[in-house]
């Protein structure tokens, strides 16, 4: 129980963190009245937005909490709004903060690069530090309730399943927010930038452009907002689930049980104090903008590297005794697997879970060094699609959907040598761990991600604000590497995403020998209705995907009308003269999005159940467990290459453009720099809006299902 | 053996055909000396590439042939070497006819719609034939030999790796004519598009532009004899593993088992038959051009269908004898599987075989017309991706890459239902059926495609001859359906690969159980072994289309340069003055074609045997079958969506430009028609090259499978 405690006194440090450093750059200067009063329409928009957003899904989250209530009791029913509000509150203080800190970076900037820096990152690190710390606190916190003074066993099966509804909250509002969030920031960008770059021949950021405010809306509640859900999500499934297959695939003592279902709360705990260090790394020296993150990003990755054996070794006494041993359970038979390594049916170690999560750490890295690789301007990809602008759109398009393509190949194999690696340690629950170690830097990487709108948006501001171009152009220098760390940020919650997948699926296979131990359930690969379940798992990322693209482009088209009709209406906000009705496009906006994502975020709902049934009626309850278990994996097999590529595809095509805008292939103005403005215009909704979506999409298929057999066993 | 008769005779019937109508098409006349010139600058080209290309792939058939020849012996060898032949020459006569009906389906069409209709249908009409009447005769003709004069018995192990091995001669060819051509004739029309119509401003076809003979070229060579390869292949596949699996999975007596494995080849014949008839139905009317060539679909279709009962009852003798009975065998298990519905395990009767063709027949109907609504100018699709072109390039794409998600959504449906209806109906073998009745109607869909070419060609032709402006509008009439034509195939070939591959898997996991009984592989979804499998399957089409989509945009960049070049060189060129240099541009394209298309296309030969080596060295040989198993379904779960996505995506996108040519949003020369040649140009490669070559790399993924196990157990 102490590393419970240990484990929540991080969680209030992380939160602490977000307070002090809140203030710190509340403190700055905001810049003059003009700046301030374009950040007020920005901060109203966004509120406005998030308000609307948060009361649709209060209504859907109202329904869920009931039908919950009615089938699996009040302990589910409150872990569900947990997860649900907390995910709800990291997206909005993220957001909070971050409408706040854009003005203020764009000040900051005004003096030097190391200010704007400063405070964008702070920023970043608020809601980096609020996604980690708030996700601890609620898992640790609802753990230690249950198994103090709710004086439940941690194996218990109430606390199986409250811990999966906490999840299953978590999820289904990020889903709404990642989907309702990046519709809302495509539309607006793409819309503006047709009807204001293409159309009206005026600059990006232009504050003649209606469409302006709701753009800059936009990054806060889809890039930042949006984003801390999502990965507030992940961070509670991935811990979560690693939990709750301790809890039910080994066979242990109550306190080895104990000691081993709290190692992924002191792991957790541990890593955000190495992540609050590295914020303090972050510096320009001499190197680069993208160094300088590195440098926060590294030092929290190698100072977690020891503090993780601390916190193994405290957590489990001796590095060296077998855990599990004999009594390990394979999650589908009951018993060894054939072909299973012979250390997972011997049980494993700590030395074994550490060299699980060192790994774990490792992928983090190698996810991080190759989205730079796909995504970065110094790289072979960005600059094949730079150089295939020149012969105009068409190849700009071409040569970016073939990297995109070609993105997934190295992350996969990292992923399944990763799998292979630990399960060879320390079978699925080394997996779990792994997933574990992953997220446990959700905070430095959530930090980075994060900074990127902030500067996005001081970038807007400055050029509305009609500042000097000097600060535009520091603004510009920061939000370049905001393409890539944002790229990062998807692969690496896309990857954690697969390791915890399988994690999941053991826990189905688990749940069902549990609940249903006299139903023989096939999963083999030869049974056609694991191929049913696969094939319309793979479905569901490209229904999807459609979806949000649709979406995005629908309501970019309504952005393009409504702002023509304020230029035709009004010829004096051309000229200047007069200004234009931010507000009735951040409105329209809002409306189109919060309209848009309901249908596509019920997919992932409602598809599982739906499955379940119709092939029990047609074939059998068994067949049907098997279809909706298949179903599970394919939804992560196709979603894997369907996420990564569009969001390493898109940050490619955006940097692409950057490149081109630095001077090269004939620089702004070019043929070239058309072609690659038409590629950018293609990944917007392929990186920010479809691609990121596709991670809360898997989770929630998954979660849907563990409910859904604790509500058929209970019904 | 009256059955394999009765086939071979069909076989017959249609290469006699095709012999015939060729000679019909042949003696029409060929225009005047203009356009017999232009033609024999086609014919010179397509001969030139597909000489080369056929002795590139010779080398590396070599090597193949030496291999089997010391693994698995001469009868492999020669099934290898009577597939890798056959599929060489369905793709090169298809071509010979295809390059002599252009020039006369363009004289036809001086006359009439309905005169250059005939012709050019014909021309396909005899590739259509050819690839079906040979497949048949390939796979009849060594059957028989092997069971008649070679006195073996039907479900002699010889035979199954005999069988193998010629739809792995057929495949391995098939891959590298399907990427080479498809190469090629994207890399030419892309070429002479972005340097003639985009940079030079000269009308498509115009005889100044020194890449308008490539691009000819290219029709021939990518869709007529690549396409006719890749169809020969997919026959050959699935009408041999469907008699391959009934000799691995029925346990009865040599006569019924007999009767059973020749009931493919007898709807093979039948549907022969069925299929001429059908080319006699294409006929104007008063319908439009689409409906003319439905007319023929349709009555083949509808034809089938008694024809298949007849063939059937034939055959079998009795329809409502129970087949299989208790001795039916669960491919994985040896037993009945749990969840494995009643009539399955009970057997099945002739009755439920007839069903399970119906089906297949009702699949592929659906598949037309599923294809023709996300392909159609007259539906939403298209008209989304028009209508969204009117805001630019970006909106286009994203529309056009929106639609192609979502057009995977019906065909999974349909296909997931045929899954469960077959299996329910008649196991493993039920799918068997139903996919062999899909190909049955081979000889009728690629006559369909295969039309599309000769028309496009015809075109070309009348530009570049100067005929009047009513010849040309007359082809391009014909050609618009083209791309309709063109998805369907694709599509149809992509479906029956998704069921053929679950009969492949089913042969996979018994070849297994009888070469390595000590072996236990767990092919659960449990075991990280499969899931490695399936991640690392599914990898494959986004590798192999980002592959192809690169070479397409690298060559086509070659093909500018030298345009370029020539126009530099020579500026009498572009006055007309004097005689651009065809061959050169068409010698550089075949060089970046051969060269481009060797690495991609020995993707799936080695991928299977590099995972099954690595695992087994990991985690010991069950576990490396269990991969190996589970990378099969990977590639056809993934390969299924990348491929329809991006074969109705690229027709959606070709259409929508014409659907703005015909003078909608603006019409020829407006900025909507503008970013819809983008779309078009991103289409090409996605429908043209990457995604019709994951057909045949799927099923050389399954068969190098099948043939490494044979390997291993002789070895």
């Amino acid at each position: 129980m102490t590393t419970v405690y240990l484990a929540m006194v991080c969680g209030v440090i992380a939160v602490l963190y977000g307070i002090l450093t809140s203030a710190q750059v509340l403190r700055q200067s905001p810049g003059d009245a003009r700046m301030q009063d374009i950040a007020a329409a920005i901060q109203e928009g966004a509120k406005a937005y998030l308000g609307r957003q948060y009361t649709t899904i209060a209504i859907v989250g109202v329904v869920v909490a009931v039908i919950l209530l009615a089938t699996l009791g009040t302990l589910s029913t409150v872990g569900f709004v947990i997860g649900a509000v907390l995910s709800g509150v990291a997206g909005y203080v993220g957001m909070t903060i971050s409408v706040r800190a854009n003005v203020r970076t764009a000040e900051a900037a005004r003096g030097s690069l190391q200010g704007g820096l400063t405070t964008a990152f702070r920023s970043g690190a608020v809601t980096g530090m609020l996604v980690a710390g708030l996700g601890l606190l609620a898992i640790a916190g609802f753990f230690w309730y249950l198994t103090g003074p709710g004086g439940r066993a941690p194996n218990d099966r109430a606390i199986v399943e409250a811990l999966t509804a906490l999840a299953f909250g978590a999820s289904l509002i990020s889903i709404f927010a990642r989907l309702g969030g990046g519709i809302f920031t495509k539309a607006a960008d793409v819309g503006a930038d047709l009807v204001g770059k293409v159309e009206a021949g005026i600059p990006e950021d232009d504050p003649r452009n209606p469409a302006v405010i709701a753009d800059n809306v936009g990054d806060n509640v889809g890039d930042c907002a949006g984003m801390a859900a999502d990965l507030f999500e992940t961070y509670v499934v991935t811990l979560g689930v690693t939990m709750v297959s301790i809890a039910l695939l080994i066979r242990a003592s109550g306190e080895e049980l104990m000691r081993l279902m709290t190692l992924p709360l002191a792991v957790g705990g541990v890593c955000i104090l190495a992540s609050i260090a590295g914020t303090y790394a972050v510096r320009l020296g001499r190197g680069s903008i993208m160094g300088a993150l590195y440098k926060g990003f590294w030092t929290s990755a190698i100072l977690s590297l020891p503090l993780i054996w601390l916190a193994t070794s405290w957590t489990l006494g001796d590095m060296h005794a077998v855990i599990g041993g004999a009594g390990f359970l394979d999650p589908a038979t009951d018993a060894v697997t054939a072909g299973a390594p012979a250390t997972a049916a011997a049980g494993f170690t700590g030395t074994d879970l550490f060299w699980c999560m060192a790994i774990g750490l490792a992928v983090t890295g190698l996810i991080v060094w190759i989205t730079e690789y796909y995504t970065g301007t110094a790289y072979r990809p960005v600059k094949s699609i730079a150089r295939a602008s020149e012969t105009g759109h068409g190849t700009n398009v071409i040569q970016g959907l073939a990297i995109s393509l070609e993105s997934t190949a190295l992350p996969t194999l990292v992923i399944v040598i990763a799998v292979v690696a630990t399960y060879q340690l320390a079978g699925i629950i080394g997996i779990g761990f792994a997933a574990t170690a992953m997220l446990a830097l959700a905070g430095m990487v959530v930090a980075l991600d994060a900074y990127g709108p902030v500067t996005d948006n001081a970038g807007g501001i400055a050029e509305m604000a009609g500042l000097p171009d000097d600060v535009r152009s520091r603004t510009d220098a920061l939000d370049a590497v905001g393409n890539t760390t944002k790229a990062v940020t998807k692969g690496y919650a896309i990857g954690s995403a697969a390791l915890a997948a399988l994690v999941l699926f053991g826990a189905y296979t688990t749940d069902l020998r549990t609940y249903f131990p006299d139903v023989t359930v096939d999963f083999s690969l030869s049974n056609p209705y694991v191929i049913v379940g696969l094939l319309l798992g793979a479905l569901l990322p490209y229904l999807f995907g459609a979806f949000g693209m649709t979406a995005v482009g629908r309501a970019a088209g309504a952005v393009v009308e409504e702002v023509r009709g304020q230029f035709r209406d009004n010829p004096g906000i051309m000229e200047g003269t007069s200004r234009p009705n931010y507000g009735r496009t951040v409105d329209l906006v809002t409306r189109a999005a919060i309209r848009e994502m309901i249908v596509p975020s019920l997919l992932p709902v409602a598809s599982p159940i739906i499955l379940y049934f119709v092939i029990k009626q047609v074939a059998g309850q068994a067949s049907g467990f098997a279809a909706l278990g298949a179903m599970l994996l394919g939804v992560i097999v196709s979603g894997l290459f369907v996420a990564i590529s569009m969001t390493s595809g898109g940050g490619a095509w955006d940097n692409a453009k950057k490149f081109i805008e630095d001077g090269n292939h004939g620089g702004k103005g070019s043929e070239a720099h058309k072609a690659a403005v038409t590629g950018d215009t293609v990944g917007d909704p392929y990186k920010d809006t479809a691609g990121p979506a596709v991670n809360p999409m898997i989770k929630i298929t998954n979660i849907v299902a563990l409910l859904l057999l604790a509500a058929l066993a209970a019904g």
